[in-house]
């Protein structure tokens, strides 16, 4: 797969050893992430707000209801910012200069425009769905016109993407290693539990096979 | 505990009843959350970074490296935007359109300025560092003059927050309460795992009750 181009907004300076800008590893941390933080500028300020998302290649969709200043602003072709993030651990070197955190991360950058055709919208809502829970659009009611209307859909082509990634234990200076600290990882894990069927089900409340498929899955 | 003020920034317009003011509950989203995602304008772009916090009060404290441009950029007075998610679970709702997630979020503004006094930046990393561990600042080796001056610590004082939190399960409309397709939670979970010794230890490799106390915490 291929590379993103590195530039200027996406290249570590600091520590470029944990910075990652292949395909692979980058839509891995994108698809494993069940949210992202999207910014955007509204009146000269800056905005981060927590959304679901989808990826297609190098395009994620987004969506929310219509009436929405988010869906608004970030489909005007304003410049966005989009971070996913996964925490793996927390540090605890032995100096707490070295402290730190395992994760895994990456920031996006691209522009959002409306996606306006149904068609094109169904498309985006069934990655984004697909993208939680494979099998769920075929598992759940798919979207009235009515409903489609509601909701607005944002696609952002990826212009630059970087990934950053920490991994491992504490990293101290040898003139602590002999001191009396501690020194180690706790880890820290986000992780899909068993499912609860709603109470008023009708139906059998036995969970379908494609929702009993995410559980265990570890982020 | 007193409430934020509400203001346009921070009140939700729509699905008003997610939405939560006072001090308890915004200050428990952020100290539970184990790090940020913050927002601030460079050059007429957005950028959204991860980013370790502590609070104290209604004041959110930060680090990073001096020559970062992240900190050179959030310390100089802008309006900066940071946010705080946890997520609970997916909600797998009959129809995709009410399909959704649980979570906890708490979107904060306010403007950030370097700490400069050796005091005050010493201060702020307890805050920092207790809020992670509680107990590691005695337990580790405490910043070193040089490594202070590393360091950059930025204060950002909140001028507005509002949480927002979603919980329980599927909310259908009733016309599809009767058909075939299954609802349901998928509960998710980020938890604190037993503690990893570094390989390198030349002392007891038994961890502290500080860090084992941190075991089992779900965020």
């Amino acid at each position: 797969m291929a590379d993103y181009e590195v530039e200027k907004h996406t290249r570590l300076n600091r520590i470029p050893d944990r910075g990652h800008y292949d395909e692979k590893t980058v839509h891995s941390i994108i698809d494993s992430a069940l949210i992202c933080h999207l910014g955007f500028i509204e009146n000269g300020r800056p905005f981060v707000i927590p959304c679901i998302h989808g990826r297609e290649g190098r395009t994620l969709y987004l969506h929310g209801a219509k009436a929405s200043r988010l869906m608004n602003e970030s489909g005007s072709g304003k410049d966005l910012c989009i971070t996913f993030t996964h925490i793996d651990g927390i540090v605890l070197a032995r100096s707490l200069f070295h402290s730190s955190m395992n994760y895994r991360s990456v920031v996006a950058f691209g522009k959002g425009r409306i996606l306006e055709a149904d068609g094109e919208k169904i498309h985006a809502l069934n990655v984004v769905t697909e993208g939680l829970c494979r099998g769920r659009w075929e598992g759940g009611r798919t979207p009235t016109k009515k409903e489609l209307e509601a909701t607005s859909v944002i696609a952002v082509d990826i212009e630059h993407a970087g990934a950053k990634i920490r991994t491992g234990g504490a990293n101290d200076d040898e003139g602590d290693l002999s001191g009396p600290w501690w020194a180690g990882v706790l880890p820290v894990e986000t992780k899909i539990h068993p499912p609860i069927p709603s109470e008023d089900l009708r139906i059998d409340p036995a969970p379908p096979q494609h929702v009993l498929d995410r559980v265990g899955d570890v982020l």
